[in-house]
């Protein structure tokens, strides 16, 4: 696309208006069009900075950010992306905050939404609880604004739940549009998404569930391959079919990476844990039974350990399309010799593909930044127009 | 109140011009015009936010905040407030600075402010010290200024302090004149300022002191009501006598729950601890005794638990005017069988309350950013006046 | 100077081009006429905020900033530049992000970037390392940008690292130049770079390394003056030394801090710990060997107590220039009696010289800013006349 109109134009084409004063939670949730609008606003947010012309549409707003794991990409990510509409970051630091203090869920969700536009949640740690606790989140502000305590609703974005992690899998979708030249051109390719091994313990199973419940979308064959006994959560795989079966692709389940690498067009090799012993873990924890999970983790290890062969390798990669499928990841990736000495895949294959790995990272702001947009404005086409007429400079000049 | 203009005459019956480049320590240093003209200020900022007028007085500028207790509302509050005019919040966090490293006050307090419009301070913890500390800052950036140090004079915004919480006893009184349409028919209500029971120890005695310090300014009746040796500082008392006579309202006090709730229009149930007892963990905290300090906790939580009948039930609130008095707390309250087995205030009472409960809350960002409106503009009318006619908008539409 | 135009014919007499989209690592890796940019726009800049003309040039964009050392000064001066400018900043807190979990330095680096106009870092705790972990990130971010994954390369400034303090040398210079009415008054000047007790170890080389390598650009009679074994690293004073014979001025060591201060225009009396246990250190730190590090804190203490007569006392402040040279400091100083029983510094003397020594530290905020400002315009003249002819407000009026 080269000018602005040619994205207004495509939003034109599509139906998203009840993502207008709403949450993303799961891509599943969506329809193909709400999807194909983030994209489209990701790429024209993306072309007006590109072009120095500034997308600040908020002059004063906070952009609330929640994390419950250690996070560096997707801190920046939101970070970034309010910023880029002109929403201050706050967080909330639940050492700092009373949250910690035997307060409810929906009470601190108020009192931090007074001029909240959005709220940024990342809470993946365990199975059940996260997307839970953001629908707690998003209910109690919804209400605040019923009730009119809070004069806006904020949006709630999932930064990754137990369940998806949809601003990681629509930026690497983006990225794949953006390789192969449209989403249209992604129908019957072969994307393997399979376990690696890495000598860490306890990889959310976010990644790997929001990349079979995505991909599946665009008539791909998407592989899931992982060794025996660590399954992603069951009622995904199902999303994953339903998708496929709509979409003209497939979903396939293998327990060998070899497999599934075989002339794939795109490959994903990531560790995560046995959705079945994350299970564990959360039952455990909710016990405070810290014996249990200690002995749960070495066990988890040790089985780890059965699959080092779990690595994607240079020979692997021959076997792909053309001996050069693409190579995918979230990102860190536990490296051979580099990071451990055991790890995901291997520092040449790694290296050959770092440039669009950092461009596949790239997108996550704009994903972002295109959720927010489309949540606040009930007519972006109109907005984008008028971004462009007002002219205003991202850097003056 | 229908249009900016009601809010801009009003301020101009009005005088404040002592406002300008100054501080707000204390309700009680403050004129009754004064009062009048933050929550003046303060309806007029939420009125242009209601209707998108943006209120960004400030293109550049920082808010530096300074918590020495932990704080979700209050930081939100003041993040929120300094946003929704343009300040950009800086934390000093005196674990990552080197006030740790046996800084003098006055020396960080120059070295922070040399962009800083305001500085927002929250010291509670010990009796004496909290005030005074805030004092030093703002004598040292007043003096900077003097100087030529500093380009300006930051604000010094108390946002709790061992004496006073003014940024919550504002709030709450907003809360009250909106719930009472108007502070003319504030005369004349009972207001029930009492102790409730609490499984924690040591809450700061700013909030009820707070209330009574500044809710006699409107010629209601307060009575402060609390179990034998519970009393508030004794000048605080003092204060709300004064202040009672010259409104024409009064300040009681009973050892009973029930008389103070007898026939009340509003109840403000909370937990504090004993004023002697504070300013003796004061001392053991400046003499280093934790072994002290450890030995006091213990025996005010024994002392506490003798006063378990202190509790918020829906058979005291039945007692109150037509049985259904104004219930207020600064949140978070001790629920009963919610965050706590016995509290400050039954579930189903709380409950029926919430949301008042959170719109009380949701006045503290702008009763914030007023005071800092009222200490940066010679003229708010005027500025007021300006934003209307600028017509900037806070969603770009 | 008194308009704005002053202060652009005086950037149309120098060549900086070199600066644009460029960073700033030490000093003297920068020609006269650069660090004569520096100074000139830090006092436009200043001139202008003054003037309550704005000059917010970034509508978005973050500054990011990695601390890995305590800071209250240079975080909150860094803070104050980005916002002067209109950039947000991110702090990229170890502690909060993967950095630590063995991530490397070029991924992370772009990772934070996407939408980074300036990274600030402070690292100056280990000889040999600091300087070149900030190569690493700026050699990572400008391959980013140029790969087409970053959309602009983020401006690398140098908050301090383990061989030079430009931020803090060239506000302290800056200071000089206002104090001297100029900066061909430095010429001829003496200043006695002076080693001072402290209680405390370890305290960073970069101050008077910063100090020797700057001062002796301006003609100055830079005297280097420490007890024997508390050298500098050498090749700075091999700077020093091409410095001092290119700009007609001198460099020269003493053993003396009387001989230092005697006829002395400016003293700089302050701790720091020797080149080689410094080195030391690094190693011992590299091989995870604390013990050794303990023992080695615990016999440079003892070496330190050695000195405690290097001291600047009133007696010795009457040695220098008609008793009267100038004090400067980067503070926080170890004052006698009041940080500590011995230190840097008597009282007397410090209370002084505080206000000129706030203005001092006053100047940093804009040194950044304006190391900021000609990275990331080309004609930054024209950008000043432009910001001159919006005439946009700081503070609304």
């Amino acid at each position: 696309m080269k000018t602005l109109q040619d994205y207004i134009d495509k939003l034109n084409s599509l139906n998203f208006k009840e993502m207008y004063n709403n949450d993303f939670f799961l891509t599943w949730e969506k329809t193909d069009d709400e999807l194909e609008a983030v994209f489209t606003i990701a790429d024209a947010l993306r072309f007006m900075r590109e072009n120095n012309i500034s997308t600040k549409v908020f002059e004063s707003g906070l952009g609330i950010s929640l994390f419950r794991d250690n996070s560096t990409r997707t801190r920046f990510s939101f970070a970034s992306a309010c910023n880029l509409l002109g929403l201050e970051v706050q967080d909330l630091d639940e050492g700092k905050s009373q949250v910690a203090h035997g307060e409810t869920v929906r009470e601190t969700a108020n009192m931090i939404s007074f001029m909240a536009d959005v709220i940024g949640i990342r809470d993946d740690m365990y199975i059940g609880k996260g997307n839970a606790y953001m629908h707690e989140v998003s209910d109690a502000v919804k209400q605040g604004n019923a009730d009119g305590i809070l004069e806006q609703r904020p949006t709630l974005v999932n930064l990754q739940c137990d369940i998806d992690h949809p601003t990681q899998a629509m930026a690497d979708a983006l990225h794949l549009i953006h390789e192969f030249g449209g989403v249209e051109n992604l129908k019957g390719k072969k994307v393997a998404m399979t376990w690696a091994y890495s000598p860490s313990y306890g990889k959310p199973l976010s990644v790997p569930q929001g990349i079979i419940g995505l991909m599946t979308r665009f008539g791909m064959d998407v592989v899931l391959a992982h060794p025996e006994g660590y399954d992603v959560m069951p009622e995904v795989e199902e999303v994953a079919k339903a998708n496929a079966e709509k979409s003209g692709g497939s979903f396939t389940k293998v327990n060998s990476m070899a497999e599934a690498f075989k002339d794939a067009d795109i490959v994903y090799p990531k560790s995560w844990a046995p959705f079945a012993a994350m299970e564990k873990r959360t039952n455990l924890y909710g016990e405070g039974d810290t014996e249990g999970i200690k002995a749960l983790e070495k066990e988890l290890l040790a089985q780890n350990a059965e699959h080092k062969d779990w690595c994607c390798t240079e020979e692997l990669m021959k076997t792909t399309k053309d001996g050069k499928a693409l190579y995918l990841h979230c990102l860190p990736a536990d490296i051979n010799d580099v990071s451990c000495k055991d790890g995901e895949v291997e520092a040449s294959v790694f290296d050959r593909y770092r440039t669009p790995l950092y461009k596949e990272a790239s997108y996550k702001p704009y994903i972002i930044a295109a959720m927010i947009f489309l949540s606040k404005f009930e007519n972006p086409q109109e907005i984008l127009k008028k971004l462009e007429e007002r002219a205003g400079k991202r850097i003056f000049e």
